[in-house]
């Protein structure tokens, strides 16, 4: 993995977290609770992908980096939660590129794995959206994803794109990764800055 | 696998579709939240099923099959959601033969992966209803077939039909496996029209 | 495993098994959702363990013993409610027992698929703590142990002791583990008696 990828990993984690522990601080959770969803929001998209395509144990399970990433994470919440929603900015645009790395990442992992390629890109979208929905449920509200806003579609552009450029052969798979990271990162600026949502369906 | 348990399958895998994608209209989902408690509804159940015995990839994994029912019953769903409710009834009967399948299908992977005779008759059970209470949590309800109308007996009651068979070492799997999908059928035909609740216990 | 170590493990699994069947019964759930609920919040925590580290079947679901404990244990909730009630600090006892038994377990089991220790802790604190989660929320109450009442706290200081113990190459691992379940015990009587609470962050 190079070096960006890396990072975008790191970004995505992170952003994950203080998601996660920021919602916990909000619904008035103690300690542990603020950290236990701080970690679940960062892995929980990546432990199913894992437990469905049989990489075990899950990529978080395999050393104890990404758990002391969501702690790092859910302290700096609690320490500094106004710090926190003064740069909440920031954090969306960590959220929209780690959703993105997520996303494609998760594609991969399932497609190097021996998965179909469409169901490795339900893979890469359940990596992406999943640690979000335990996040809701957990602290009892309806899952955000299915809703509004806008944020799967982004992560499915980003998988698309792999998915397309792997059927048509084209070779830079490393220049793909990061090209779709950018589509989902731009689409989710465009749709916070404009306030897109999908429709919902008619009731009739 | 017999043409009529393919029928059954594909049967099922649509009914609970439908039912899942209703409930996420009903809730003013967006068109995303309507296709993800779709494919949730119908696979979730298996997926867990198949985790626990060791079927990796799960059944709805391997490929896009699964994924393109469930996308055609969302779309259904969206499209003809005032057809979708005068149809009700037919749904309702699909899912009956459906749950009976998933039932006894479940049961019957898990024994050929050398699962214990009773557990593999929970794991038809949870491949039953497992996908059932996913969609209610997601959706913010409390899951229907812990309180009333009967859903899971009819299941079980299948389940006990196929380990009987298994016990007293009756041969034809296959007839057994139809015969005990049309007593879940019939079952849940009765119960939704007789109205049979299971009784909750006294709180004294 | 010592009989000690077998006894304790009953007294989790009855212990948990009756916490689920009370909130099932307070709840207003059919029997069948009494069955359930014991069930899950009796074997979640341990099944999530088991597929997280690749332990296939799951330990709950090798035989049926686990599934008749909390078949028991929830005859015993329906039938005699007011008895389970009256009796509800041994309950308490049993499950404070139950909890140090699952962590330290959970964790060691962890450590025996060669998962590093730190992540080996985390599972033993999932084995503790993750069926009460479940049964929170399918009885539609925000999880109890994200919280309030120093509950995983009690885990995680047996979960520490096990794993320092193995740090500084203490040999005898089956008198540490007894003495892990103690703390936890102990941390717990000392909790409810004394109704500790972890502080959560201020808001700001």
């Amino acid at each position: 993995m190079s070096d960006l990828l890396i990072g975008l990993n790191l970004a995505g984690t992170f952003a994950f977290a203080i998601s996660g522990a920021t919602v916990a601080v909000r619904e008035r959770m103690d300690i542990f609770g603020v950290l236990v969803l701080a970690f679940i929001t960062a892995v929980a998209g990546g432990v199913l992908r894992d437990l469905i395509i049989g990489a075990i144990p899950p990529a978080a399970f395999e050393n104890w980096h990404v758990l002391a990433i969501t702690v790092g994470a859910a302290l700096l919440v609690m320490c500094a939660n106004r710090l926190v929603r003064r740069l909440q900015h920031t954090v969306q645009l960590f959220d929209a590129a780690g959703l993105g790395f997520f996303a494609v990442d998760g594609t991969q992992r399932a497609l190097t794995h021996g998965i179909d390629p469409i169901m490795a890109g339900t893979l890469g979208l359940i990596t992406g959206i999943g640690g979000g929905i335990l996040r809701d449920l957990l602290s009892g509200h309806k899952p955000m994803v299915l809703r509004s806003g806008f944020y799967a579609s982004a992560a499915l552009a980003a998988i698309a794109l792999v998915l397309t450029a792997r059927a048509v052969g084209f070779p830079a798979s490393g220049a793909i990764a990061i090209a779709a990271v950018a589509v989902c990162f731009l689409l989710r600026v465009f749709a916070i800055y404009g306030k897109w949502n999908l429709p919902s369906a008619p009731l009739q």
